[in-house]
């Protein structure tokens, strides 16, 4: 059975230490933000997800959930009490509008609750998570009435919500869509399509749900400009804000599917359901885009999350674990044999994936602040700047730490040899659900695409300048301390691969759009590779700082694991470099048919 | 539904135009061994494997093994059949000694049998795989007696076989093993313990199931030293052969996994069953051992076949699956978007997966080829170096091939967006079937220390050495060829990473073993990618050759597979090099509890 511990210090340690989040004091949400205050609301949080959350995880896994022949679904055991439960610490409403109920809280500490959450139970955390996400899309594009009837009862947890995009032919590709929105008398539209992959789209959790619908109105322009986004209710709202009768839309099957069990993933029928324009019509996508970024950054989140739970059941095992002994002789000469743990091999695994967890946790709430700013700073110029940077930064969260959060699971599974194979260890549970984070969001190539395709060249490279700047600064900063020169020098090495891979996109991928397609998912692992640095240093920085005043074993744990990111991991960044200067000529040389 | 047609075509031109297989005329079993009758044989195999081992794939995922009451076990819909006319087309007896009824052909053809078999349906391929197993084993170290007693059934296929090693406290540590065999009057021993993970361990498809057993004589020293080789029947064997009462051995549970679902993993229990000595006492492990290259090169075979199976399934989807368009204009006019094949990224992950598939099916019938010399050949100082030679890739194939073909599983279910998650379309299977591959027979992290701690030292290095020249003269032919020449060169550069590490391993990790042991898993993927471009230089240059001769549109794709490898994909040795290099001294650094 699987176990997991939040890692509250960790978390105190960036947020405080490393990033000074007192420094953010002036911006709405912020104001009584001391470190006490932020270890007590992580520590709570803990509490919830550690208790509540995660001794559910494996039982919901292999419940999965039910269909019943009306269309309504069943949630595992437990899931709905726990609902309740994380409703009631107000884990849903902590970052929301307090106008309309929410707490006002930095979205940043969200974040860190989603991450503690999706560790304990990713299937889970994404009814709240999804949830969030139209609260958030109806709070930015909703009418005055529209936002009054729905977003006091999703922010209290009495409804949720749901993300209705994809359909059978078309994922990536939203200018495909065919559900239809013909317009009623009364200003709203009746909708009528078939909806698949809808996380969360029906459960029992709550008494009505709203789904936000990408849908074409008729007479609309093709492709992407004629897409509209509406709400529409799973049950239609009274006059007095109670759930009345029926809307028509339903779940019509859940899928079933590699991993994420517990959460009900179902093709939604709608059949000339009522829905409520949001936003412009025909600017549909548009709406949905604004949520992207943080959208986005969620779904990083639960690769880190699956990452760290993963490692956290790795470690104990392999503390545990007593086979062989020490290749430099015997350690536990009082057992039958030494714990797996005295092996280099097993040290490098989970060193790995390690320096990986506490540099993406350090990347994630690095650029939750930048959301922060980006929508409470109270300066234009420094808003816009946040905005670009975490547009920027937002495909290669999604991409790196979602496709490292997968193979680091695999990695921990590893250790526990043929018990990780064996679903009631847990360890499998962690690698089928970290799986879809590299596809569900944008799949990750995507990702990449959006990167050099949209983000690099936006503004004139403005967020990349700003970006080479400020990890520049930090370079010099670090150089001129003896602990940190030699990180600074290493990091300084994967800047310029960054540097030379961004030039050479520019040189090359304009003429031919395939050389920056063929480079694309490499760069975006080089450009993860130096955040990661980047991160490491800043963490370095601190970590050093410390020490000066006295051992402190948790930050000499910092210093190794930085040590050992900046000796074995960043280095790829060479390779992933040789691989984008290939360009495209071989990638696209053979006829299709030859595939 | 996915699909399957095994690669009859590459196999012929892989055995017969880049290894010559005419030249191994001398040994046993491959006189009679044209090109024709090669593809005539892999014709027949493919031909099962397409049309009544694939199509009982999924199903066979879906249903699983059941376990009854009485410990019997039922395998999924068709497997019963299917086994029947596998056995009955003779693949489990092609390789096996004739004096038993085998048909003594090439253990290199049964190799391409099994990657048809495994690429069809892993879980199916695993009960005769294991029988194979058990064949050899008696083979090699039972009396007159026990081999006449049950190789001419195993050989029939009318019984099965399995392999007993792994306990709930030992898997990789054998010398922990408890299961105890008590001698009987009759020279019999009464074997009792528990097993676990036990592949093929209870199944309906045949009246008896053979058992090898591993276990400590009562009084046997401790450790590794202490343990010996028993087969223990599931039905006692009457005098006329046929199976009489039922011995103490039943299976307990089975257990509930990630992937291979219709291969039944058993608890084993032996409760005094009667078993009999194989080999001599307290050295059963050195009986298993010389079963081991096979069985491990087994095991490299399933990384590929499911690699192999995975990229099929995502070529024919990336040709038909319509979404966007490409980046350099529209090429599919006529259709509401272009096939997704047309993205460079699309391309990439296709040419990374086969470029690795038919490198490595290469590398699989070279090392096959080695076996059939090591136990056929007429010269002992040739069969001894042959031997020596397999001992050494083994490892490599087991971890590299494993390693490898797990990843591209994942990355052709990625070419699927949403539908990779969903089980229906099979790639999820897939991926859940090639994970135990990375785990079991060794687990990927003990191959390359079994490379790095004996192969590498192994006779001074001697088989190391005789590889550096192989490689080095194949290198210095190819050199003087227009288009081999920057083939050759890229080769050169991974050879001479190749022997940097290994002189660093010579130099840094005898004195500390540390640094062999966390440099390890690097060397074995270094090691991995070399050998690979070795086979690419092989392949590339008899596709050269061909191609003077006139267009042919395969050796074209050959040598643009060639080309991909060498530019995107070989350069990954700097990188394990660089890894390597860093030492053991930050992985050890903390202590335990730091984890």
């Amino acid at each position: 059975m699987p176990s997991y511990k939040a890692p509250v210090a960790d978390v105190s340690f960036l947020l405080t230490d490393v990033f000074g989040i007192e420094q953010y004091g002036s911006l709405p949400g912020f104001s009584d933000l001391s470190g006490e205050m932020i270890d007590a609301i992580a520590g709570e949080a803990a509490k919830l997800c550690e208790e509540q959350l995660q001794p559910i995880n494996l039982s919901g896994d292999r419940e999965g959930c039910v269909r019943h022949a009306d269309a309504s679904v069943t949630t595992p055991k437990g899931f709905k009490p726990a609902f309740r439960n994380y409703v009631e610490g107000g884990w849903l409403s902590l970052s929301a509008n307090p106008d309309y109920g929410g707490q006002g809280l930095p979205y940043t500490l969200a974040a860190v609750v989603n991450e503690f959450a999706s560790s304990a139970n990713m299937s889970f955390a994404m009814y709240p998570g999804l949830t969030a996400g139209a609260i958030a899309a109806i709070d930015v594009h909703g009418s005055e009435a529209i936002k009054a009837t729905y977003l006091p009862k999703m922010i209290a947890g009495t409804w949720t919500g749901t993300m209705n995009l994809t359909e059978p032919h078309c994922g990536t590709d939203l200018g495909l869509i065919r559900t239809r929105a013909k317009p009623n008398a009364d200003g709203s539209f009746a909708i009528t399509g078939t909806k698949i992959f809808i996380s969360a789209g029906e459960q029992d959790l709550t008494e009505n749900i709203i789904h936000l619908v990408l849908a074409r109105v008729d007479g609309a322009p093709e492709g992407v400009k004629g897409i509209s986004l509406f709400v529409v209710p799973k049950f239609h709202v009274n006059p007095d804000g109670t759930p009345g009768a029926r809307n028509g839309v339903a779940c019509g099957s859940i899928e079933h599917k590699m991993g994420i069990h517990a959460n009900a993933t179902c093709v939604m029928n709608f059949d000339g359901a009522t829905g409520y324009l949001i936003g412009e019509m025909n600017r549909g996508l548009n709406a949905m885009f604004v949520m992207m970024n943080e959208a986005r950054l969620g779904v990083a989140i639960q690769g880190l999350a699956q990452s760290e739970v993963a490692y956290q059941n790795a470690a104990a095992y392999a503390k545990d674990r007593l086979q062989g002994r020490a290749l430099t002789g015997t350690k536990a000469p009082d057992k039958a044999a030494d714990p797996i743990i005295v092996h280099p091999d097993v040290r490098r695994t989970l060193l790995t994936i390690r320096a990986f967890n506490e540099g993406a946790r350090a990347l994630v709430l690095w650029n939750a602040l930048k959301s922060d700013v980006a929508h409470r700073g109270g300066d234009a110029a420094a808003r816009e700047m946040a905005d670009e940077q975490l547009g920027l930064m937002t495909p290669v969260l999604k991409g790196f730490l979602t496709d490292r959060g997968f193979d680091n699971c695999v990695m921990a599974q590893q250790m526990f040899g043929g018990h990780g194979f064996i679903e009631e260890w847990g360890m499998s549970q962690f690698v089928r659900d970290a799986r879809i984070a590299m596809i569900y969001e944008g799949a990750n190539g995507i990702q990449a695409l959006d990167l050099v395709g949209r983000k690099l060249p936006r503004n004139g490279g403005k967020a990349l300048m700003a970006y080479f700047g400020e990890v520049g600064g930090l370079i010099k900063d670090a150089s001129v301390d003896e602990t940190l020169k030699p990180f600074a020098a290493a990091l300084q090495t994967g800047v310029g691969h960054l540097q030379q891979a961004s030039m050479w996109l520019m040189q090359n991928g304009m003429g031919n759009p395939d050389n920056a397609g063929a480079a694309s998912v490499d760069y975006m692992h080089l450009f993860g590779l130096v955040a990661l640095g980047q991160m490491w240093l800043m963490q370095a920085r601190v970590a050093a700082e410390r020490l000066k005043a006295g051992p402190d074993a948790a930050m000499s744990t910092k210093l190794t694991l930085a040590r050992f990111y900046f000796e074995r991991m960043l280095p790829e960044t060479a390779l992933r470099l040789a691989r984008m200067q290939a360009g495209a000529a071989t990638v696209m040389a053979l006829p299709a048919e030859a595939f």
